[in-house]
């Protein structure tokens, strides 16, 4: 690792100025100036040069002309390739450029789903998956994951019905950080396949793993398994693409492929994606990006456990260190709530509710009074199973992580009486 | 109009080595190397350098951090302040960034049209209308709009049934290069007023009008009529931006735009601009910009001129001189077809879909044989009233379209034997 990279990910090397203009979606640009904001899932840090290199030239040569539906070629082979150097089984016919990773939820769900049907959604997990499978007229039925627990395939065998039609999985998982193992996957794959369901895998957090963990992608089980399944991924977690919106489906099968790309709206053009953010997409895939990548990964790793050593020493809060991601989900000290019974009953309901609305209460005031902004464990962000957690982003700096974790630290503790005090 | 900025729609400016990269959609990339594609409006040019220069300084900084799903607050106070010298009701609040004209139009009919419910659309037209009103699950009801007759708001009246909900306005129309006057816009927007109908005024053309035609937003008629629609564009036409998918929807209500972009999928992420495209958009908003633009559309103005001179020679041909828009829509020698009539009959049909036949055959020998692609008036893409025309894209050089149009008459002669032969 050169030092060189090193210091793309140092304390002052952090675009402050800049992320207050344009960092959305509950980071620095709407917040207020004090706030430091450890919420949207989204590094603090200028992309790969490699990356701004490739947009720069485009943007020079001027010729914006409608690209083809699927994605340009070139950023179709080289998703190919680093697919396949992590073994899946892929060629570029079977990749579709999408206008980020939750676009490409969307046009799979829209694609396998009728009205009606019904998509097995982990709890927790991120909201796009209940949304997008809801935005297809299907309906999510919550299956229970813990950070540690087996996958106790007899739950989720309670949960399949006559309308099963598809599992949504988040590999690796936001927001418990769990990386799925290959003995895992296949135990999953067989279990969809002989039911005639068919998988979603959002692996769009699969460049963000820790050692030893490892991630293996969908389209790198057996062929069988492979292909019942569609692959999302997005460019923003690993290299900082968010704002370009770029994503791209992978099917082994180009035909079903081809067919999910006909279904969708951008043969149209009523969808479709930036080329020049297909550019940077295809530098980021290049061995430069994935050098950047290598150092970025090394920062993180020493930021999750910089956070982690911190958050442990509050009294009371509960954390599991991540395999993957750059989020840590943290139990609050305070109330216990189980998580909810198969049927929950009012009283559930409403001590679920309640619960919900002392967090959302404690993480407003941890903001305007503390300065300090991370996303409450609500049912609308991350299913039932996240109410009484918070989650933190650490893609920031060292600096700016102690700093943040520290007026976490003690605004819990002057909010809740359970902090350092 | 300084020397420099017309050299850049001389023949030796055309980027030829890129456009045979990177211009698909039935353009340059997508024919075989001879071929000269007068096919999808989509200029043959490189944007303009204030464009160019924002994206390189933009893709330099390498933040692209989320943007608000409503737009850059820089994107939408310059696209305001443009409608605005066009003597539009707006604010920048009532401006939301979307991806693409395209994505525009199914945006306003997804929050306007519940299933079931009816919309006009002109025919012909751009099959973008008729695709977006179905997309919501909405009907299509087609209204017979001519090149230069009146609107007959008794044909419109005769349209009108209890489920119809809104009015697709094409302005300038595209395929006729019909530009709506004042009188006409006031007439329509009462007519649809005192009716309960909403108007969706597509106006991605409104850049490309020649004089002493003028153009009239929408946004800029009376205020009880300019708040009754949603007006939308796309930065492709007018700046060549079409690989960038860049956009927006306008309403003079900024409550009204607020609930229409809370019904989108923008908020949840799924849907949402590349920011540098937004930036793109803004530069071409700027002063350069529209110096850019008039100088371009002087370079159109000849070009379409040439055009008409060049078909006019061709016997049997017939054309409409374009007010605005780069093409030109034209009635093909050979069987003449009337309009369909409001109950066509099966004669009607079967003898449209063999003319629809014999065009599309004729514009594939055109394209193979002769080097010169064309678009065919099929019913897909123009609806029934398109029959019997192809549509040319004149936005190239002088060369280019002289020897595309040689060419087509040359090819046209041998094919039909209505040529010059």
């Amino acid at each position: 690792m050169s030092d060189e990279l090193r210091r793309l990910f140092a304390d002052g090397a952090v675009p402050l100025a800049l992320l207050r203009q344009r960092a959305h979606n509950q980071r620095w640009a709407e917040q207020p100036q004090q706030v430091i904001p450890l919420t949207a899932a989204d590094p603090d840090f200028a992309a790969a040069a490699v990356i701004r290199e490739a947009m720069v030239d485009y943007a020079r040569s001027g010729v914006f002309s409608y690209g083809p539906p699927a994605g340009l070629s070139g950023f179709r082979k080289a998703v190919a390739r680093r697919l396949q150097e992590r073994g899946a089984q892929i060629t570029p016919e079977g990749v579709i450029a999408v206008n980020s990773a939750a676009a490409g939820l969307a046009m799979v769900c829209r694609h396998w789903l009728r009205p009606g049907d019904e998509a097995i959604v982990a709890d927790p997990v991120d909201y796009l998956f209940a949304h997008t499978v809801r935005g297809a007229g299907g309906v999510p039925v919550l299956w229970k994951v813990e950070r540690h627990a087996p996958l106790h395939l007899e739950n989720l065998e309670a949960l399949v019905g006559p309308r099963t039609r598809l599992l949504c999985l988040c590999n690796p998982h936001n927001p418990l950080g769990r990386c799925f193992r290959l003995d895992e996957l296949e135990q999953l794959g067989r279990f969809c396949r002989e039911r005639g369901i068919r998988v979603l895998s959002d692996e769009v957090w699969s460049d963000v793993v820790y050692p030893p963990a490892t991630f293996t992608s969908w389209l790198a089980l057996p062929p069988d398994l492979a292909a019942n399944g569609a692959v999302v991924y997005g460019f923003s977690k690993g290299f900082g693409l968010a704002g370009l919106r770029i994503g791209f489906v992978a099917m082994a099968d180009p035909d079903a492929a081809a067919a999910l790309l006909a279904s969708s709206d951008q043969p149209s053009t009523v969808e479709g994606v930036a080329t020049i953010s297909q550019v940077a997409a295809e530098a980021a895939c290049s061995a430069e990006g994935q050098a950047w990548l290598a150092a970025f990964l090394e920062h993180l790793q020493a930021r999750r456990d910089q956070a982690l050593a911190a958050l442990d020493a509050i009294p009371g809060l509960s954390v599991h260190p991540p395999d993957a991601t750059y989020v840590l989900f943290a139990r609050l000290p305070g109330r216990q709530l189980s998580a909810p019974a198969p049927e929950p009953g009012q009283d559930h309901e409403l001590a679920l509710e309640l619960e919900e609305r002392r967090v959302e209460a404690l993480v407003e005031r941890l903001r305007l009074r503390h300065g300090v902004a991370v996303v409450p464990g609500s049912r609308r962000w991350f299913g039932p199973a996240a109410v009484g957690h918070v989650r933190l982003c650490f893609a920031t700096s060292e600096g700016l992580l102690a700093e943040g974790l520290r007026r976490f630290a003690v605004g819990l503790g002057e909010e809740t009486g359970s902090g350092p005090g």
